[in-house]
């Protein structure tokens, strides 16, 4: 088995030399600032190492990578209930459907689309003022990373805000159905502001660790979530975590996934590590395009799929 | 660790005494004549071992269980050039469903779904007569077992020709969009008969047993596929194996795994063992009821999914 | 063929003794209010006769009626560049469906679908403030009618404005497709205004008058519309006027015609007359149930089908 | 008002002279041979007399237009019981749509789309061979038209079988239903032969002219059907008659009309005419170009739409 120290350089360097970075996303102005030439990776072990290359000390927005968090907070709010409101199966059509809540009379299909990401934040929100939500959400973030310097960006935030059109049909069509509780506007800005969290791979990979120790903070050693838990929301990922090339990514990399539009891609290897990587540009799928490529690289070269002997 | 052999005997009691049992499926008479009560189960771990508990030699018929030996002959055949042809995504519907035919021209979503498994037929009849064909895939089928007493029960596969409207009408319309190169019944008869294979537990579970071990039979150290398409074949099994209820099997068990109408499992615990487990009858997705209950409390006993640490 | 004022009468007698009436509209609780069993009938013949029966001049809530009024008005605005943003076949869907505009990005299928006749309202708010809107759209249906006692119910906007979630979502869905160019708070200020306009039959009859008589206004002989506008407004009133009954309309009534879910319908026979008829109780698909009942009647009692010779 | 003589012999000028002809469509070889620039029309008046221009005396594949006739004969069979098993809506999709049909469980929405006009085949199968029903539709159509010339283009028929994949698929989806009551290949026997009938325009109009005359055929004064059922379908015909462009033909040509892809359309001017017009080059909707724009200006000149005064 190659050292990761090794397989990181050689990928950051790699990487770097393509001339295939896929398309920056455009669809709200900040996003389509960010330079296509970043590309950041980092290794979190579950025996304590961070193992970064590239630029990997540079926040970028996490967008929806972020559902990972938020989804994990929500069960701990409370638990098997949420899966009266959401579903937990692939989507089999794009991030931002709407026919599927047509069809299914306003139930998401799973907790990653954004239609089930937006009542996850609905479930946040109850019994708080949007703020106090949106801080919560951070703060457990932060708790994650053991690192208070992760923050919101409130240009992107705002931005998605006054963009976000099919957010918003998606919220008032949920709430048509009685799935969303409160306003859209105040549940789509707990949303917004969730998605607009940026952090560098480091911190991601950091954050995301707990998911591959069975639930525990190996740095702490104390628990976040049961080790039950953290095997479903793993599950979640492998087979929602990429939207419509979620199958393609079980396909390719093999690992527990999720992907958001600014280009990050937070992977979980169980017992292993977690691992954090960013380029901003997207493939056909909206994943990043050389995140995925990187991703693929990574897990053959330690053999890190969980569908491996 | 407890032994698998304590677990598999306490499941089988366990499931024999349970009243809830699902529904057999009765879309063909012969499945509608078996007993609910049946329960059988078989291990086959990678280091040569098989251990089985309630009526794991009783032959069944195996059904969609079927798809993942076709797909694997279709692969070793064609390569990649498949994957032009059928898509590598959860389908985001029931099993028959011809909506997303329509939206995607033609090409099924994944080879485990009916309108894929036509086209793994399909690309099998190229240069054969459906009589070869069909002989080709039984004797892989032995072959894997390594036991000539697996066969194909003619009497399912004929009801099937008789009552599978649905079947004609996917593979007709997969023809209107030339993704289907032989005329439907000469397709249909190869794919009906490759249902109608029936197996023991103990049979399937040795026939399996290769996508645990790497591809390699571990009997005779003979690679049948190489490993990246063992751990591909596991990643499609997860993401697409149990129809629209993929997401939630993967979520409660964590195991790759492909069902069948005829109650069957297969599942694969890469690097450890492979899985076989029937029981008649189904539930609302289609999948072995006291099947996937089965499954989920093996996974558990052992910690066997593939999602822990 | 008989005299009208006896069909009327007639039929106001059958349709106050029928018990069934059909279930009156509860989604807004204004109009859950309305006694189901009230009915009116009012024609008002080219040559400037009206005849009435029943509850003709009590003010009812005209819904979706209204938007053959304000078809006629953005029509008058922009022409037939209306037709790049609104089609003009029938929806094949319920009338709140958001799948149809998935399906063809943004672009409602006719102007009497909810998501149609939310563009129109759009086109009618260009260069204006809602209140102006609202107030030019009020203001054209008092001179359609020659009355000035023609008003707004304030409360059935309100309770819209309160519950209108889907509606919320189909306008927000068209601005994330660039076909709505107002924030959806100002357009569906103008939508839920001009829906909730309340008239008697007595005054929609003479509203809807000009599309039997060419476009003109037989009171003052000023045209309002072309005689081929006024055609095709009928036209669509065919195809589009009654949701997804609206095959069912034409094939057993035979004549043009708009209704809404207050349980109003206005009918045109061109050439002839025009008719309203209001009982609130409503069929499966949402539209008057007696009112259905009593045009077929009518019709047929007076030769007024245009599929007749 | 013109006369129909002058109406019609400049309409075949200006047609003959026009560059923009539509695609003949090519799916079955046979449609494909025919020359684009053959244009013909024939009007057949209540009051007997028959007017032709261009190439009305050529016969061509009707195609289509059959529906009309198919579902006369199966009304006369079965009657209102034939609503059971097909809609009476405009299909809000293209003309072969299978997605419909799961959603409505194999309940086609109109006789008119390919779906429903196979159910109307299947009906008129029963209790018959296919010779024998097929042998009945033709006598039909020669005994409306009172012309024995009138035949089937085998070569025609056989081509559709051999390429009619779509077909088959719709058939046998709607057998899984329950709702074909024959063997796909027997009953698409009847609907490919029907589909093929050869009529030249002054048949095709002959042919029609009973649905203009309240369902007397005025030759013979003999009544074919009710005048009630006359209007009824012509009504459908509005409706549905012309697939995905049915509400445009409404908006801009305003008579009920049936199309076929072979280029003809026939119109009903009910009380006045019936009007069969052929050229070969279709729109994208599958209608005739030319021929959809000369009855838009036929109608026109002769003020026949019926939402005119």
């Amino acid at each position: 088995m190659p050292e990761i120290e090794d397989v990181l350089s050689d990928l950051a360097a790699e990487m770097a030399a393509r001339p295939d970075r896929g398309e920056v996303a455009t669809y709200i102005p900040q996003l389509g600032k960010v330079d296509p030439r970043k590309f950041g990776i980092a290794v979190a072990t579950v025996d304590g190492r961070i193992i970064t290359a590239g630029d990997a000390e540079e926040p970028f927005s996490i967008q929806s990578v972020s559902k990972v968090f938020t989804l994990t907070l929500a069960l701990g709010k409370v638990g098997d209930a949420l899966w009266k409101r959401v579903g937990r199966e692939p989507s089999g059509n794009s991030f931002n459907s709407i026919v599927q809540l047509e069809h299914e009379r306003g139930i998401p299909r799973n907790p990653f689309i954004n239609a089930g990401a937006i009542v996850v934040s609905d479930v946040l929100l109850a019994g708080h003022q949007p703020r106090e939500a949106i801080g919560e959400i951070l703060r457990f973030v932060q708790f994650l990373t053991d690192d208070d310097s992760v923050y919101i960006d409130q240009g992107v935030a705002a931005s998605e805000r006054e963009t976000g059109f099919r957010n918003f049909a998606l919220a008032n069509y949920m709430r048509s159905f009685g799935n969303l509780h409160h306003p859209a506007e105040l549940t789509l800005g707990v949303y917004f502001h969730h998605c607009a969290i940026a952090m560098s791979c480091r911190q991601l990979a950091l954050a995301g660790r707990f998911l591959a120790c069975g639930g525990r903070n190996p740095a702490t050693g104390h628990s976040v979530i049961s080790s039950e838990r953290a095997r479903r929301i793993n599950a979640l990922m492998l087979t929602c975590g990429h939207y419509d090339g979620s199958g393609d990514f079980a396909f390719h990399v093999g690992i527990p996934g999720k992907s958001g539009v600014g280009g990050g891609i937070l992977g979980i290897i169980p017992g292993v590590a977690s691992v954090a990587v960013w380029s901003p540009g997207l493939n056909a799928n909206g994943n990043s395009h050389l995140g995925s490529v990187a991703m693929e690289k990574l897990a053959r070269a330690m053999n890190w799929s969980i569908f491996s002997p």
